[in-house]
């Protein structure tokens, strides 16, 4: 039997990226729901709401079934006003706002869009600083100025260090460095030189040797590079050479950007500031 | 009169991200607020939990004020364990699923960590494969290629492309190039060639002079490069070739990456499914 088809809405007046978030959190914890899902950014304006309230209506006529809404809208008149669409409102601020103003024992404002927006101009200027410092420091490019780096991630070319460092650096504004080890660091069974110097701030990643072969095919398919029996070598002289010398380090396989980052800045220690 | 200090907890059995945003944004709607902020990843056992309510209990102790407690796990003994915590916990899994699953009429499972892991592994690869992308065509590096770019930004030097094109790359899957506009175009008031048979995925940033300005002299301190001058003459120029063009501009001056990211899929009609 065919489910009948429904709409989930995404209202928000700013970005919707929080709550897109926290939509994508719960509906994994239902298993075979097909929505249809509409992301409606910027609704900041009475007409802007009505013309929403047109869709959501619309679709609920469509469907023949009750819409989902999950509203992220700050302003108290445009949040009543979204209520008269025919959909069932879930309004993040209604939902904690008063129960969170009685704890903390102070009345809450009415403040739209300080989540994704610019906020405070130089924590900002730190996140573009700090995206700047992964991109110069990408692929082992540069040793002068690595003293500045909060965190350097090692490991054999294509294991994920280039987008781990851009994901810390966009959310945290950590400024991380990446660098390939290489044939030479695996014969002489050291780090390059100028790594040594900055030994407490190494991170390493490793990953399957089937899978950093495929990675690789798609790069150089058919080269010696790409060959499995190429990475199942350098992965685990990669691997030797992090015990060796005690650097922490963690497997990429199959863990995403995201629980990487989190990870390493938990095992370094590095403060979590998320902006 | 000093606000007594409180402690907010931000517990999840995986990274933390969706939470933390969320606290984020409900947060912004006090002023004033100041909380320890602490966040507790990767809660997925018993010990590990209890470890927590150790934290939590000890921070009650210290503030002498009851600590904030914003929780997302998904295991129902882990919850109902941390609920022995002296806190004032917030359960995002509490509070939506009950209504969501009587809405939807279907019962909900207890999925661990779906919503920043790695999932759908064709879907992850999509989002590395479009961070390389980005870096591949960064600041007009390749022509060769642009074909397959889902969108291509264009601005002066230092508007804010790169970090934009990144962040819908990590985030969107989008693939994203960008190319800098320079003395050239403005000389001839029209697009690099190779730029024009891609037209209709172009989209302009600009930026208000003073703040390039200042961008620029972190950069190249006192160059003609950086003045203020030069900086109003590029502007200008790059504005009015958008407009001669009908390219569709946005200002990235008082507007961040997420914002500027969200506006421009919205304005060429770009998919936004989020990963």
């Amino acid at each position: 039997m065919a489910t009948p088809s429904r709409t989930l809405f995404i209202i928000s007046d700013r970005t919707g990226i929080t709550l897109e978030q926290l939509v994508r959190t719960l509906l994994s914890q239902f298993d075979d729901l097909s929505f249809d899902r509409m992301v409606l950014p910027f609704l900041d304006t009475p007409a802007k709401i009505d013309a929403a309230i047109r869709e959501i209506n619309t679709a609920e006529k469509e469907d023949g079934t009750t819409p989902l809404v999950f509203s992220s809208i700050v302003d108290e008149s445009l949040r009543s006003r979204l209520k008269e669409a025919k959909a069932e409102v879930f309004d993040i601020f209604d939902t904690y706002l008063p129960k969170l103003s009685t704890v903390i024992g102070i009345p809450h404002s009415d403040h739209i869009g300080l989540s994704h927006g610019m906020g405070d101009q130089s924590q900002y200027d730190r996140r573009v600083d700090a995206v700047n410092f992964a991109l110069n420091y990408d692929d082992g490019s540069r040793f002068k100025g690595l003293g500045d780096a909060d965190l350097i991630l090692i490991g054999v070319s294509r294991c994920g260090k280039t987008p781990t460092c851009l994901y810390l650096a966009m959310q945290y504004a950590i400024r991380a460095a990446n660098f390939p080890l290489t044939e030479d660091d695996f014969l002489t069974g050291k780090f390059p030189q100028p790594l040594r110097e900055h030994r407490e701030r190494l991170f390493g990643l490793t990953i399957a040797p089937d899978r950093l072969h495929r990675i690789r095919e798609e790069r150089r398919p058919g080269s010696e590079y790409a060959s499995l029996s190429q990475c199942r070598r350098e992965v685990s002289a990669a691997e030797d050479l992090f015990r060796s010398h005690a650097i922490p380090f963690l497997d990429s396989t199959a863990v995403s950007i995201e629980e990487l980052a989190i990870e390493i800045m938990q095992r370094v220690g590095v403060q979590r500031h998320f902006y």
